[in-house]
């Protein structure tokens, strides 16, 4: 299998994507060609730096002369940088040179670039992105937190069942649970879309489980919790952010006295404990869901380590044939729906 | 001045509610003159245990003999509880024996009497309820957060006069900026409400600094920032939930360890801040803006201090005539909007 990896995407570039590439193809015996695509000079850098890992690594380069910024609008970069790293391992894909995209860059030039040179997958209306909200010893799977605004009920059904499919068949939860977030747990507590959408999922044959609130999200029993991409995004961005905030806030005030210093380094334990529930650095990647193609996203701060496990994600994506269990299950659900209609 | 404090609404009530009371009649000198409402023998019992406050305090007593609980629906209470100590304030209001009313119970059940007994202001589409997002030494004003869902541009416009309005005249904020809660910083970016609420703020006279985004809320300059209740109560209850999470996780993990229980004591202080910033504990009330009286809402655990607070701001609500303020600036608006639409 033949995995491309946007060496030039994300804030530690090349080196943790080429580093965190060399890992997971040694982790897999050779199982995965990761396919590095950049600076052709930059990532042979990196790779004599890490000469140990590339010796027992399958690898190839493909140059990519271009690099999507963070801050950079994916639709004026598709037209202006055809040679991006992001764009040339899609289109591998697209072409059948590789059977996925690891990306740590610009989700939404990903997302861009995976739509115009992959496609939708069969039955999909909308993709949707995926993120792990961690709870202490386990996660919540919620999506969309990719700026799907103004979602229609049918498409919250779809990444119910793409949400679904994706925590049971990679990350092993056994009939997942699933939630529909919303602004209070009774099925009438609501807005049009949330109204609908909860019909609509207490009659298919999904797990659902109900609403959830705002307060819930973290300590809910829920596998999956479907949103609107508007809300999703804006959650996810606060949450990163409150985290970040709550964690300089302490520093801060830690350097201003000697006794607190002393307080913080004996509490290095406990927040080393912290760090590792909640900080996104240390997470893997994020799938794109009802793309025809495997995509992951990674963390723009993501380490090697991360890198590795999203590309050993997206070898499980394809390995599992994911794609092929949406179409399928989505087809189920249409009979499912027209059933219902009938009644 | 005669202000209505439910008695009986929050989870320290009676106790906390009337020693805030007579805390704040106390600090108003008498200007002030608090009507507890609720059940007379518990009240009485509180206000004796609390003699040197009550001696210097103006107050009186109103009994009723139900009491609205957290988690019960506001629609059913009003029709099974008529004598609940929120509706018999809200009713004094009406009737004109108070200028306003402060409830730290179920703020569902305090819009819903208030709607139904006060009404909504002259030119008020739908009330809002804002909330004070803390900075670590500021604070930006949310709005909505009291779920009005499936918002109309012409209400986000609503929400963002009258935001402007309480926080200028009450919080002191000159000019304040408002912002578009939304998932981009560009005017082209969110969804079909804020793209047209972006265009409507845009020409008004407000002082429009743009969209902000989920990452932005705690490091905005906005003074003011507007949003779907929908969204609104979501993010507050996650954020409310997210800090009661971390703060949980840390004393469990402190527990552990003699040297992380040293390590928290000597961060007392700093641990204390964060407290001082987050903890909504700490904080008064907030508004329910739009309804044709004064209602001011504080949190569910408020202490007596915070109690107090609130009703001190609900006394200047009153002093500076905010209601008057609102109606008379969203005449202005129209007048504007008639310009700019013949334009």
């Amino acid at each position: 299998m033949k995995i491309a990896l946007d060496a030039m995407g994300g804030d530690n570039a090349p080196d943790a994507l080429v580093e965190g590439g060399l890992i997971a193809s040694n982790q897999c015996k050779g199982e995965v060609e990761v396919v590095f695509v950049g600076d052709l000079e930059r990532i042979e850098e990196v790779i004599k730096r890490n000469q140990q890992l590339a010796d027992k690594a399958r690898y190839s380069i493909v140059h990519a002369s271009q690099v999507v910024e963070m801050d950079e609008s994916p639709a004026i970069a598709i037209k202006k940088k055809p040679d991006a790293s992001i764009f040339v391992a899609q289109k591998l894909q697209k072409e059948g040179k590789v059977d996925a995209v690891v990306s740590a860059g610009s989700t939404g030039a990903a997302m861009a670039s995976a739509l115009l040179t992959l496609g939708r997958l069969k039955g999909v209306h909308r993709p949707a992105i995926g993120t792990f909200v961690p709870h202490e010893d386990d996660f919540t799977f919620l999506i969309d937190v990719g700026a799907n605004v103004d979602s229609k009920p049918r498409n919250l059904v779809e990444f119910a069942i793409m949400g679904s499919i994706f925590t049971s068949k990679i990350m092993g939860k056994p009939r997942p649970k699933v939630a529909l977030l919303s602004i209070g747990e009774e099925k009438k507590k609501g807005n049009e879309l949330t109204l609908q959408v909860h019909a609509e999922l207490s009659q298919s044959k999904l797990n659902f489980i109900g609403n959830v609130e705002g307060n819930d999200i973290l300590n809910s029993e829920a596998n999956v919790i479907v949103c609107d991409g508007f809300v999703g995004n804006i959650l996810l961005k606060f949450a990163e952010n409150l985290y970040e905030v709550l964690r300089e806030q302490i520093k801060r005030n830690v350097r201003g006295s000697k006794i607190a210093m002393m307080g913080a380094f004996l509490m290095t334990r406990v927040f080393k404990i912290i760090k590792k529930t909640w900080d996104y650095e240390e997470y893997g990647g994020v799938p794109l869901l009802g793309i025809n193609g495997v995509v992951i996203i990674s963390h723009g701060r993501s380490t090697a380590k991360a890198i590795s496990n999203a590309i050993l994600e997206a070898r499980e994506m394809v390995d599992k044939k994911i794609n092929e269990i949406i179409q399928q299950e989505l087809e189920n659900q249409r009979g499912m729906e027209i059933v219902s209609e009938n009644a």
